[in-house]
């Protein structure tokens, strides 16, 4: 099996084992996505470049923690939609490579209607 | 090669045919991993329970590269922390079964030190 | 004095006594009314309707807390990129009444461009 | 009446002719408040401090509307909820100057529990 999918399955057990489905509706389930997401950002709250890069290192396993708090969410969210998150990447990764092509956004962090 | 390792190396692949490793400095990736998980939500933004599942189905695509969006970001940013999200993952699974006993927390949404 | 500029001041003048102006460039300032606004969000995870409602009666103390810290972070953002808040707020409720005409708009929470 | 007050009113003015009271649960208005929040740091997305001056100089327009989306769900939701923003913010700046003396926080963007 896959690893994502087998991942997934360990979430969905931990989840159902505790009869948590009930709260995980697609909007708290989104909602909760971000709020794991702002946690990760605050590791990086008005620190300078300097102090971000020193930061990262130093609380690699805090950082580590709040982004598997977001990645938890997200497969599962993406398999309560019915959403192969593997697939939906991979056709994401193409439609950037059309939208992003290499010789016009090279070195620019520009969107691609403005490049 | 396992899968999220196999998809970290397109995603980082893609970066590095444009030179935008530059841009990718930690605190401007959790900055964009909190924005696409924000074009998440919006899509739930307003809608009642059932309008949330009714969107879930009918916006399944639109979703999906929303998700895609957060995993790229949440792929590369642990990539370049060094972390191996699969194993950060396992880590805060075990942790949480300690957090949340199953006895204790089966069908309350109750953060585990109200438990 | 108005008061948005009267509070503004005593924001700027509790920032200046600490010397944190040097800290409070927009992008961190943006990220960290980003993250406030999420604490606030936060008090209404997992949380049925009832329970919302509930909670907001209960923690009214608490929520006040969290929207001060996003009030703060506001005021201050805007007098640092040097607009004035109240005129922008009429001026996007003048345009808001023009994308969204009452008659097309009662009883419907749908983005203007799908009215 | 004081400017907050005056504010509010017009927004609230605003909601009851489209009849969107219905939709302004505290939960839909936090969720809104973060997503609001973030188009305005999106911003400042992948800026240089010296783009990110230059672009709050350029763009002053556009955040201004921003920054007033945020301010009406943030005026509107204390409303709902009961809270005096004018007194909650003098509260909390009470309150951050207990944590942050002026004499240890001076020149530092460290956590009140970490000085």
């Amino acid at each position: 099996m896959e690893e994502i999918r087998r991942i997934t399955d360990k979430i969905i057990k931990f989840r159902d084992e505790r009869d948590w489905k009930q709260f995980h509706n697609h909007k708290d389930m989104a909602l909760s996505l971000v709020l794991e997401a702002a946690e990760v950002l605050e590791h990086f709250q008005w620190k300078s470049q300097n102090e971000v890069e020193e930061h990262g290192a130093s609380f690699k396993n805090e950082i580590a923690e709040e982004l598997a708090d977001v990645a938890m969410y997200l497969f599962e969210l993406a398999d309560n939609l019915g959403i192969n998150l593997s697939e939906a990447i991979e056709n994401k990764l193409e439609k950037n490579a059309k939208k992003y092509p290499v010789e016009k956004a090279r070195g620019k962090h520009i969107k691609y209607n403005k490049l």
